[in-house]
């Protein structure tokens, strides 16, 4: 990694400034939607109670609005197409919370009940479609001459997202130990399309929309996929070590739902003697206890999977940076992708 | 509507065709897709047991992907736009199968089970998911200079789709009588945007691909959707009198369930009487038994809610006739389309 200049913007002053150039088309989009769906998605997306009371919940961090945005404007792009971008993106990004808590049987998200919990099934299940069909319209109004490249490598990150949800709920019925236990390789691969693709595309899409060059779109097409790795590793890290006051989740949450995530898969490699503990503590079919839980962060952590995971964050990252240095970019919003960067591997929520 | 000259095929016949040149296709990209979802979107396609093994199950009627591939040919464009417009579409339909199935909790359909009662609602939900993305996709992939355009009017059809599902849901929640009961406005513009959209879309896609003339396109939409209105009057008709045989659902299925139907809207709009005793019947909390089902359908008939929608289906196939006289078309695939919209008409399931 190379050093950098004191940037225009720490990384959480970028975020509330793409946040707030986003915000009014995100909020015009779901206006249109039917009454319905409109209040279950403006409270999945933090912006009512489930009454319909206007909220100023946390809602997401943004992140992958604001990469869109700086995306767009590192190569050199207007604004407009960064801003239709980014609100596809977050539209796409929402159904896929919506939908993946009904898949794994999440309450709670971001300190309040999940979509499903909220108002049913049925009612999680339309609002999902909904946000979906309003991301694909999202950018396909936005339209002009490279409209159908932007909505064609949309498609391709929502295959992938799907095909990752898959592999992620088939690993819950695979094995703790043995030929048939879930690899490191396997693990990343669905990371990938399960996080990475959705981020890869945030970058790529409004310099696609503006007709930016193909390296540039790829590079930072490929800075996307690799943050979106390092934002995976990061997210397993919180799901164990987080502090539930922050997440808003219980402790060890990912334990307790004996999840396949990256430390655990990387302790069972590396050391055989905790794979075996692991599969006694995790693979038994009864409720986790406190103590298991607890005792299973520690078999993790004693095992290496705790530093092999924060690693794997770094080493994503590193990768990231170099994408973003290998094009021209426009400085200023580079920096603040250098940022951001940074960010995703120091997050603590 | 005109006299006709005997058509080169009759509508099973030109079903048969369609079907025949669009499911290789339709098979290559659901096997593209993660092997989870895969297999729960062959069995939703009625091509394979719920265990996997393959079967010659009915299907759907394959009306949607006729159309699509006889408005292709109507518009003097090549077959290949036809069946990526065919494929989307029949993708898309199949999403929206699965999805409101879960919504409706309707666990039979085409005399097998649904996909959430026989795999469970999570994967149903990924399997409706799975099924939305690869129709984006498929037609995304389809490109060319006119791809762009016929994206966006998928995403605009998948748009009215969704509304249209949240108000049929949301009907439920509305009195029998009063001034909150449903009218036949309402419910007309719930069926346009939930059946009528996508029939609109399944014959404007491959025309919009191939770059037919804008009027062309234009009939041949408007075409398609009233096609649909048609298409989801006699459903609201074999719901209450089709042959339990026939359909697979239940003798009065919609009643029993409730529903705000056509027949039933109009019965109540013209027969205050009947409006009376249908709020006395369909309005009871209490489980509907056989006979108040057959009570219900009765007196929906002397009140003239059953003839009251066979015209509005012959109204719309009429409209959809004059369509397709108002700009010049293949003759042979016109043909065939006058075919199909009396198909519709006279079809038992």
């Amino acid at each position: 990694m190379t050093t950098h200049a004191a940037p225009r913007a720490t990384a959480p002053q970028a975020l509330t400034r793409c946040r707030a150039s986003v915000e009014p088309a995100l909020r015009a989009a779901v206006e249109s939607l039917h009454p319905q769906p409109r209040r279950m998605a403006s409270f999945s997306l933090g912006w009512c109670d489930a009454d319909g009371t206007p909220s100023a919940g946390p809602g997401g961090k943004g992140v992958r609005q604001a990469l869109a945005v700086l995306a767009t404007e590192a190569a050199g792009a207007p604004a407009e197409p960064g801003v239709a971008a980014a609100v596809a993106v977050e539209l796409i990004h929402t159904f896929s919370l919506v939908h993946d808590d009904i898949m794994d049987g999440d309450e709670r998200r971001r300190h309040r009940d999940t979509v499903w919990k909220a108002f049913g099934t049925g009612p999680a299940v339309l609002t999902g479609d909904a946000l979906f069909a309003l991301g694909v319209q999202t950018l396909a109004r936005a339209g002009g001459p490279h409209g159908a490249a932007a909505v064609g490598r949309l498609a391709e990150a929502l295959g992938d997202l799907v095909h990752g949800q898959a592999d992620d709920l088939l690993f819950e019925s695979r094995p703790w130990t043995g030929p048939g236990a879930v690899g490191i390789a396997e693990y990343r691969a669905m990371a990938d399309r399960k996080t990475g693709a959705l981020l890869g595309c945030a970058m790529a899409l409004g310099p696609l929309l503006a007709g930016a060059a193909p390296p540039v779109v790829g590079a930072l097409s490929e800075a996307g996929r690799r943050l979106g790795l390092a934002f995976q590793a990061v997210d397993d890290l919180l799901g164990i070590w987080g502090d539930p006051g922050t997440t808003g989740k219980p402790v060890h949450s990912d334990l307790r739902r004996r999840k396949r995530t990256l430390p655990v898969l990387a302790a069972t490699a590396l050391d055989s003697t905790a794979a075996e503990r692991l599969a006694g503590l995790l693979g038994s079919p009864e409720p986790l206890s406190t103590a298991a839980a607890a005792a299973a962060s520690a078999i993790v952590e004693a095992a290496g999977g705790r530093e092999f995971t924060m690693e794997e964050a770094r080493r994503q990252v590193a990768g990231a940076y170099d994408c973003l240095e290998s094009v021209r970019l426009a400085e200023g919003a580079r920096e603040e992708l250098v940022e951001l960067c940074g960010y995703v591997l120091e997050r603590r929520v």
